[in-house]
């Protein structure tokens, strides 16, 4: 089974996506506040790509259960329930209930790699559980990095090294080019995985509006072991 | 000003190269063959998109002094003159002559790079004097590199990482994600460069062909002062 890493979500070749696995990784934050969500017994998240399709959806749902959460600019949309920040998605917050999902760069991604056989949502804090997960698939595997607004972000990269160190400890793998440089890369920054992520584009803007415990929760590898999956345009935790 | 580094060509946002100074990167290998074909004397550099294209081109231009060089899956296109190797670049072989010349990725990164307000070459053996040029570039600067086939070249990543690194060793940038992290990973394989390039996809394709020589020449850093600028549809040396 092969490996391969892409920095944005634009320009993957379909065949890199159709019937791969395809890791989606935003860690900075969607994909890490949408694992803290399920872990904290949130029923499911529904991912879709503009603050009004979030509105619109709501409406049409009727369910008392819904919520609304996400950002734009990193910052919470006027009228959501919530942000795009992992500590505000706790048990007495999100627990039975149903999310409706939108952030900047990371329900693009989703939508992205949709094609894939099956589709996991990857971050540090679970990323040594989606390892595990997909280690045993019988398909080649794309790890897709959401980028900022189709720039390469470090902490996306970062975190899909991660993701392959993880892989590789566990099996056998031929690893394409993506796959050997973020590894490297996760591997000259794997003593402080923190203050990496807080050099990067978003990491400043994050700083800037005060976030820095944000990232030093996001910079935590292995403290869930949930794994999203993505299926029928609704995330769930595997199984 | 800003320096970013895309590591494929695809999905590139039009912002990051309309008057931006872009430089394209295939150091494997045709920046290279072009820096070295130029220096040799060759007069100017015509990429275009495909061999029929070359072909037909050649018998418009009805001019003696045209060769046609380039490669498919690193082979010397049939009837063609040249391959895509810098050693048969020689000045025996292309002083005085004009050169058609069509590559698996990296005619179409000039292509993509086209709309930059100068569109410069790079390779390992010309990053210190392409630095030199662009530093006083008074536009942001973009390094494209030309990938394999849409993914992520461990090469290209390399070279950029090694121009960002000239380029802030002589003034003061502002560098995005992609350029950071190149950076940062050209710092990690400074001390042996050919080791890094000959790991990656496109190293170990050229290795089964015979072609270490052609690595260990792409690999050495500064031994040209040639810079390839692309205007008009026409690759020619700066000034």
């Amino acid at each position: 089974m092969e490996i391969d890493v892409f920095a944005t979500l634009n320009g993957i070749p379909d065949e890199a996506i159709n019937n791969k696995t395809t890791i989606v990784v935003d860690v900075l934050r969607a994909t890490t506040t949408i694992t803290v969500a399920l872990a904290a017994g949130c029923l499911e998240v529904i991912p879709v790509l503009s603050p009004e399709e979030a509105i619109e959806m709501r409406g049409r749902l009727e369910d008392e259960r819904v919520l609304l959460g996400g950002e734009r600019n990193a910052v919470k949309i006027p009228g959501f329930d919530l942000g795009n920040s992992p500590l505000e998605y706790t048990a007495e917050v999100v627990a039975g209930k149903r999310l409706i999902m939108t952030t900047t760069n990371g329900t693009r991604a989703i939508r992205r790699a949709a094609g894939g056989r099956q589709v996991v949502l990857g971050a540090m804090i679970n990323a040594p559980a989606v390892a595990r997960h997909v280690a045993a698939a019988t398909t080649d595997i794309t790890i897709v990095c959401a980028g900022t607004r189709d720039r390469f972000s470090l902490e996306d990269f970062l975190t899909a090294g991660l993701i392959v160190a993880e892989l590789t400890d566990q099996g056998d793998f031929s690893l394409r080019d993506g796959a050997l440089t973020a590894r490297d890369y996760y591997y000259s920054h794997h003593s402080d995985l923190a203050t990496a992520m807080k050099a990067s584009f978003h990491g400043r803007l994050l700083a800037e509006l005060g976030l820095e415990a944000d990232m030093d929760f996001c910079a935590q590898v292995g403290t869930s072991d949930l794994v999203p999956v993505y299926s029928g345009g609704v995330i769930k935790k595997v199984g």
